[in-house]
């Protein structure tokens, strides 16, 4: 059994694929923990683009980036999530126990039993009053993780990510900040692969197959939603 | 260049994935024809729990099988998509110039460019007066395609599907039908199955390497969604 320390899964970033992530995560038990440098939940479209419209996200004809951001996070939170805003990841490492340890910018140390890589662009960081052009290599742009076209390379199947200074697992990258074969930047891929890590982590952290639980269908998953 | 005949795209099948197919194809200028068994859109949505609440479709903390698919009709309706409900595919063949020729169960032809395999749970089909417990396998169940735990198996980064007795391009399978490794039958994984199939396709008709096209960003997407 994984050492899960503070939190179940810690997400690094808390754009639409992390927000997502929560309640995935949540359907089988799993709080989590996110972590983003900007100082409100949404990412991209908290900060890109907040009120222009979007009109490719599956049943929304158009919706704004703001109004995603709220109902994604309405959608989470019965799941009880953790938000620690304002602050970067810049340290990683595999700790004892199977478990891993991230280090926040203000010296903080978070042990969780999984962590997610969901930066989105933030793998790179824009340097104070720098405009949205002048972009420079972030933390997590610099850790030892397998990549891709500028992404960190992941399994498809999974999710997981390669970390190439050791073989524990546990590590996952989701959104746009991922790469596979015949990966789109996405919002709806966000949330598909969301989906697919939570099978992943639930297998990992439990040892449990992969057995989806619906919400039309599971008491328990509609007990956890408040929805019993 | 393929031939498209009467359409660019021919579905089988008219649930969620189905009908966000029509919107991202549409968004690339490509237009749909669908093909059902069942009287309406929305597949399993509209005919299993066309009122029971669905907790995990991404931004919407609860939503009912019918107004989901209200909602991805309105979506795709700008794409102008053409149905044909009340109708089985029974026939599929490769035909000259690298495309296929469906036949529906009253011995109509339509000749198109790619076929989508969409049919869910449609694999089966329900004799008149059967429960929906006894199904028994339907036409395309039979076809010379390669299968994998019960679905068709498919390329996860194009979402073709391998027919065995031609090496013809152009067939696809998304939604509950397919499977690939870490499949779950999510509805939310049937959208990002249709986006990547989306940029397959377009390469396969038109010989264009997949540059995804952002709604908030391209002029020409809005223009086509009738947002210009």
């Amino acid at each position: 059994m994984v050492n899960r320390g503070n939190a179940d899964v810690l997400i690094v970033g808390a754009g639409p694929a992390a927000l997502f992530a929560i309640f995935q995560l949540g359907i089988y038990g799993f709080r989590c923990h996110l972590v983003d440098r900007l100082d409100r939940a949404g990412g991209q479209c908290a900060v890109l683009y907040p009120d222009k419209p979007i009109y490719d996200v599956p049943g929304f004809p158009e919706i704004s980036g703001g109004e995603l951001t709220e109902r994604l996070m309405r959608q989470a939170a019965p799941c009880d999530p953790r938000f620690t805003f304002g602050r970067s990841v810049v340290a990683l490492a595999a700790t004892d126990g199977g478990a891993w340890r991230v280090g926040l910018d203000d010296g903080t140390p978070i042990d969780t039993g999984c962590v997610i890589l969901a930066t989105g662009l933030g793998l790179f960081d824009r340097p104070p009053g720098a405009s949205a052009e002048e972009l420079v290599p972030g933390p997590v742009a610099q850790w030892p993780l397998e990549r891709n076209r500028g992404g960190i390379r992941v399994d498809p199947s999974t999710f997981q990510a390669a970390h190439v200074q050791t073989a524990q697992q546990g590590l996952f990258a989701i959104g746009d900040a991922c790469d596979y074969p015949g990966k789109v930047k996405l919002i709806l891929s966000g949330f598909h692969e969301a989906a697919l890590a939570t099978q992943e982590i639930r297998r990992h952290l439990t040892g449990k197959r992969p057995t989806v639980a619906y919400s039309t269908t599971s008491k328990r998953v509609r007990e956890r939603l408040g929805r019993g």
